[in-house]
């Protein structure tokens, strides 16, 4: 850090992002992204718009804005597009969270969840996940304070049932309640159902896993109007025009092709139960994921050595040197030739 | 606001971008966009990029950053590429104000800067422009606050010389300096020379005025690597992956088509010195632009008044009920065709 910068952000370590090596000659299971790209449509969408490039995006984005609500049986304004779905979380710490109004969330899961905290001067609090890495809903439930929680959870894979998150919504009527729902195309019951009851619920939601639009950055949040208009300050209070004409275009796109890419879901799933099974037939321990990747750890290997086999193999999976999880490594899941590379990589490493 | 937002937004305004009507049936003229759309190969290299969405855009937009960094003639590591240059002005704001950190900048100028400051809870201090809207520098010097400065100003379109711009860097080394170079490409000699000299410059640019990419969202700063070093931070601990694959693909190609873009820089200066002198003729006001829009007062007609009276004809300009420019309205320089029927229609509003 320079001598310029205020001492407020002495404490702040930003998130550390997956590699992202050029090109894609590792097999690349360290990001969570699908491994098939979007249709043609997308594309056509796309250069569409390449012509009135000249031209501001809506500030609104009003057309995206009204095919989600549509897609998602909601509102319009109870929608917010964002530039991925870190931006609609980074919004939501910023509006919600100060110095007496602190945030809680699981001590493992999204790790970026404290970097927002930091950043945004927010006290926050992590409470242990059980040591099968689940949560107990018990520890959320008249928190008073503001709560996150990653449904699907990662990079544990599991969830919690949806009469459990309500009663973490219902039993904190005076703070807001994010479900981060970037997996929950891949398992898992969403909390949308909730928003007519409770004010105080954001759920987040994703383009970059199950719609196959990573390099297109897609967010977006949905609650009541209330929330809804609070984000919708932060974002035009920092960056009016959050999202691109070209990403909007994919978006509407994407949207109008579900059923492609709920098909890719299925098999992403399909793969994933089959390599879970084989995983574990193998000696390894694995979670019960309900998301896109596997939490996997080979008994007697530590986590920083199965990361290093297998990237001397060709094979880009995620570790994190930190406390509880130090011993597994995060393997996205891909194709089934990918996975297939993937297990004879991890039998010449056993 | 809800009763769940955070006290301290208690006294935000949010920033009000121009109006984006959907399609162009009016003649655009209210968010200085440029009249000309990008050439063929800028939907091209979009297109390209469309098969690979699936995957996350690089977060350290390597290709882009090297292809600014020699395009400027500086290190990759002075440069920090945004979602728009609204982006890295909020970095700059967030990295190095704070109660005892605060800012200061002309009373006429890009009203967003006002916004940024309250958001992330900066004073500010604002500094009257001349009778003429010129600023002075001296104002500005060994200020002992953070100071921002639009070179050329907006909306007057005026420029300050680079050696009352060195002075006001070289008077306040303790204290960031950020040159907005929004529009100059359309006039006025850039601060990037001084970088070598001056650690505490920052100067920020954008793609949406003389790059045609407004829809494209595409923004950078340019300091030296102490200075970028902590505007990364804040991007890394805000939104990693900021500026997606389509975007990033765009902006290599509008650097690669520079003398595109730069001939029809020149078409539109033309355009605006003939239209300026026209409006003169008619016995308007028109301060001396050195950017692609022209600052104008019809005397005897209120600033409001002429911005109905123009939008009833189909012309959409800017007005802003602000002290000391409400008698004028900022009109975009569109193409030679669009100018005319605005002189037009001006001419039946007198």
């Amino acid at each position: 850090m320079s001598r310029f910068i205020s001492p407020k952000h002495a404490a702040l370590t930003p998130y550390v992002p997956g590699e992202q090596p050029p090109g894609r000659s590792f097999i690349k299971l360290n990001t969570n992204e699908s491994p098939f790209p979007p249709p043609r449509r997308i594309a056509d969408a796309v250069q569409a718009e390449a012509g009135a490039l000249n031209l501001y995006s809506d500030p609104e984005s009003t057309a995206l804005t009204q095919t989600i609500a549509n897609f998602y049986g909601v509102r319009p304004g109870q929608v917010l597009m964002t530039n991925g779905s870190d931006e609609i979380l980074n919004f939501a710490f910023l509006a919600f969270g100060d110095e007496t109004h602190p945030f809680v969330f699981p001590d493992v899961t999204y790790s970026f969840y404290e970097v927002f905290c930091t950043l945004n001067q927010v006290p926050y609090e992590t409470i242990p996940l059980r040591e099968d890495f689940t949560i107990d809903y018990k520890d959320y439930c008249g928190s008073r304070k503001h709560i996150v929680i990653a449904n699907p959870n990662a990079p544990s894979g599991l969830i919690l049932p949806l009469s459990e998150i309500e009663e973490i919504v219902r039993t904190n009527p005076d703070n807001v309640v994010i479900i981060d729902e970037a997996y929950i195309d891949f398992g898992g019951e969403s909390a949308l159902s909730l928003l007519p009851k409770y004010e105080n619920l954001l759920v987040t939601r994703t383009f970059s896993k199950s719609r196959s639009l990573a390099g297109a950055r897609l967010g977006f949040g949905i609650a009541g109007e209330g929330l809804i208009g609070d984000l919708k300050t932060m974002k035009d209070s920092t960056n009016p025009y959050n999202v691109n004409r070209m990403t909007t275009a994919a978006g509407i796109a994407a949207i109008e092709e579900n059923e492609f890419f709920m098909d890719k879901v299925r098999t992403i799933c399909a793969v994933r139960d089959d390599t879970a099974a084989k995983l574990r037939s193998m000696g390894c321990l694995v979670t019960d994921s309900h998301t896109n990747f596997l939490f996997v750890e080979v008994p007697g290997l530590a986590g920083a050595r199965l990361y290093e086999l297998l990237r001397e193999k060709g094979i880009l999976v995620r570790h994190w040197n930190r406390p509880r999880i130090e011993n597994r490594c995060r393997v996205t899941v891909g194709t089934k030739d990918e996975m297939t590379a993937f297990l004879k990589a991890l039998e010449e490493i056993k």
